[in-house]
């Protein structure tokens, strides 16, 4: 199976940071043909997704809403601070899959694929594999 | 890899609809055997999900409750009055992974796979792969 | 296409359950070799999602949120009392796919991977298949 992983520096507390530029890159180094492209991210205060490009205000909505409905001041058990960076990982999830023709990926006109730091700045990895 | 794609139409501002019946119908047609049925919506203000078929009202309380969580009314930046439908699109996901056996999907008793409209009424494409 | 499925009982209205131990025997029981693990849950008032293993309160920090964001009682039009479960079960979505290497699961440090009990307590069941 092929695939590989890449890392990303994250520069602030929430952000979605666009991966499309280094799935589509891989996928044309590794000659990936047609298939399946998986994208996993190992972390539990992160995620992934697809949504708009063209407009950033899309992001900067969704990271807006998504602040306002998962509540910062509840009486959170977990001591780190950083529950609703949990919380919204699994709302997102952990993975997204892309169909893959001629080694590019086939998204939706509008869609790009979207790394969801939620207790940043951090380091991240993304991992990928082909099938 | 065998796979295709179909045309829905939407009706309304916000539906869910099953498109159990075309999926099933592409995997016979197909012989696909047994593998899993990845199933993909390439727009940015929809989704798609898993959840019950047997009584209409699971789908207008999911519907319901989604309209309650996003707010209509907040200061959004993107300028085309869109953004819930964007953010509910994130929350559902863009894709699904069904089971297939003996050209079959492998769905649990109560499960129907429907695709979400969040932005219609429009014209819409749904992806479906084999692996 | 190798996989299999097993059953959990759960005790409790609301649990996230941690059903990696089963993924993890299973896969080297099988021989899974390098791939990916794809796992799905038949049920339409359950879930599944990957999130921190390390800290019990992050699971009930994660519940207690989806009761409050998630109204108990909203005018629902489905009568059996557990639509709160059939829109959680779409938030987590139906399943999720890790990364086998040497029959082992590739999740990151801190993942486990949770079956989500959102209208227990009832046995359920978990299906799972090698790519």
């Amino acid at each position: 199976m092929q695939g590989g992983e890449f890392s990303i520096s994250t520069s602030r507390r929430m952000d979605l940071i666009d991966i499309t530029p280094q799935i589509s890159q891989a996928l044309l180094a590794t000659g990936a043909g047609d298939g399946l492209c998986f994208i996993y991210n190992p972390h539990t205060t992160a995620g992934l997704t697809i949504n708009e490009g063209a407009d950033p205000a899309v992001r900067d909505d969704i990271l807006a809403v998504f602040k306002q409905i998962i509540p910062q001041d509840y009486p959170y058990k977990h001591l780190e601070g950083n529950s609703p960076a949990h919380i919204m990982s699994s709302l997102m999830g952990s993975s997204v899959t892309v169909i893959v023709e001629n080694d590019l990926l086939r998204l939706g006109t509008w869609q790009k694929i979207y790394f969801c730091e939620f207790d940043g700045p951090r380091t991240r990895k993304v991992l990928w594999r082909i099938s």
